[in-house]
């Protein structure tokens, strides 16, 4: 881009007029293509697939922008594979590839997509791990990069977003303990600034409210997303006193459960008979002994329907997706499991 | 490149002078450069990334080519994940970003690969499901791509590659269940032309005629490498005469394990008591009860290595990392738990 701005600026003619020039479209008089050629030559000017990607839908690429590392997906993820191979169903409707951008947990998100949209090799893109504020909404939205974020952000640039129900979760999960009994309930929240924690903590503080409990912030239990960390939760809560510990526990993470369920039963405590788990619905979670209450959301259809959003905000594919902006919380479906029983009598 | 060598031609001057021309060099004369440019324009090139990758190291960008879809990771992954966390722990040395290119399982790999390689945002790839025979290894070699194998196969273009020691696998397994009275010892293999099955069920077979036991195909249990495909062969193993089946089971598939092991309590027989079960290592394996004797290796260090040798190969680089041609079976560490139960008396 910076390189066709100082060329449009030095030959005095419209930025589109030098990329039209420098990618061979015909719509350009042969004397000004011959003023750009020579000019960039002069320059040095590196043609980069930023300049190829004014032209829309010219590179046949969505870029899905996760992050990565150790401590996120080092040990595996059974949730964006699921969401992939949604978005791919949509992408083979237009010949469009894929391309996952792993941004590693150390890195930069926001220099890192940078780099990515400088390289100019995708069309569209998916952000995920949405924080709080998030440059990355701003930076695409002034790029004029067409993209979706998965996850809401308090960074508002009009831009089409689809989020999980975390608000749901945290009332229904907190009615459904409550009316078991457990006046004393757990959380998991993020280490980092990822708006969902703030969501769910923001919501379960209200549903504690609702039914007159006061909120405690040492039953916010933070830890890395992935087994290890459940395991971590599984143990410190076993660790407190039993009249000070949570009875039961929301957990909004599905990488988490089989480390929380066996650092409970490794603590002591019994999933679904000394305490009661609430998560989210996984591959693994079907063969959890007692069965997980959890919420479900096909996130095969949840990459469905963020490619379909974003492709709708394309112009070389809006007319397939006449959707306008989309913003949408999706529901999540409940499923009754034997892994949230009652409080025990002294809870 | 097809422009390119179309331009090279024309002018009847190098692709690599017609390169530099286009890509702004300063050691192609302003002569040159000109009637280059002018060319370009008359026949309408379109100056594309393929263009720009005739620079080594011009992108930044490593790809990862993976297979996806509904059936391999839809339900999930705990291999890539943490094989891309080493590869970026390499790349973060020198700013390369990792981009991981899904090819879906419904897609053609060749066709995929060739579009990739077309759009040319990477410098390096590194390929993945590799096959027997495989066009992808011909298609790179002879386009001049650096890359990398993660796995083995009969063709052969002197190319890099790392595979897992399938054979030590094959022949652990099978003396360690033979050591424990097991003679029917049943295998899983993949459902397509996936290297790897072919030199497992090889391996496999030469094991159990070292032992003087018989082939039996029925013993091969083909399925999906996902935990549904694990919970089928464990229905399918119940389901047959327990004079006829199976008394053990190498497993080399590390998403398939948790559903074997539920469908083999489901269907009444207990892992590690009824019946043996050798598998991989993953964080998942860790909780199983009881424990899984399995077939450890870092994936992290895997991914490491991959990098380090495919850097080894592309000029900007190799000076970091003088190993040449690196092509290395790695081997796997056996971890023993409780899961490999003797033969029982009627076995």
């Amino acid at each position: 881009m910076k390189g066709i701005r100082r060329l449009a600026q030095e030959l005095d003619i419209s930025i589109g007029t030098v990329s039209r020039a420098l990618n061979g479209k015909p719509d350009v008089n042969e004397q000004t293509r011959k003023r750009v050629l020579e000019a960039a030559a002069a320059m040095g000017y590196v043609p980069n697939q930023a300049g190829r990607a004014l032209r829309k839908g010219s590179t046949g690429v969505i870029g899905f922008m996760m992050q990565s590392g150790s401590q996120i997906t080092g040990e595996g993820d059974v949730f964006f594979m699921s969401v992939f191979d949604g978005v791919q169903t949509v992408c083979a409707r237009h010949q469009l590839d894929l391309v996952v951008l792993l941004c590693a947990s150390e890195d930069d998100p926001d220099a890192y997509l940078q780099r990515v949209v400088d390289r100019g090799f995708v069309d569209g893109l998916i952000i995920s791990a949405t924080k709080r504020h998030d440059h990355r909404i701003d930076f695409l939205s002034q790029r004029g990069v067409p993209f979706i974020a998965l996850g809401r952000s308090l960074t508002d640039a009009g831009h089409p977003w689809f989020d999980l129900d975390f608000e749901g979760m945290a009332e229904t999960g907190v009615d459904r303990l409550v009316a078991k009994g457990h006046r004393r309930i757990g959380i998991f929240a993020p280490m980092d600034d990822t708006n969902l924690g703030y969501i769910f903590i923001e919501h379960y503080r209200a549903a504690l409210e609702r039914h007159g409990i006061a909120f405690n912030p040492d039953f916010i239990f933070r830890a890395h997303p992935n087994d290890r960390g459940g395991h971590q939760i599984g143990e410190r809560i076993a660790a407190m006193p039993p009249d000070q510990r949570p009875t039961g526990f929301i957990l909004t993470n599905e990488m988490m459960t089989v480390g929380l369920y066996r650092g409970l039963y490794d603590s002591g405590l019994q999933p679904g008979k000394d305490f009661a788990v609430m998560g989210r619905d996984s591959p693994q979670a079907h063969y959890l002994t007692p069965k997980l209450t959890c919420f479900h959301l096909s996130l095969r259809d949840l990459g469905i329907a963020l490619a379909e959003s974003l492709l709708a905000t394309m112009p070389d594919f809006s007319g397939d997706y006449p959707l306008g902006v989309v913003r949408k919380v999706l529901p999540l479906q409940l499923i009754e499991g034997d892994s949230d029983c009652p409080a025990p009598p002294e809870g």
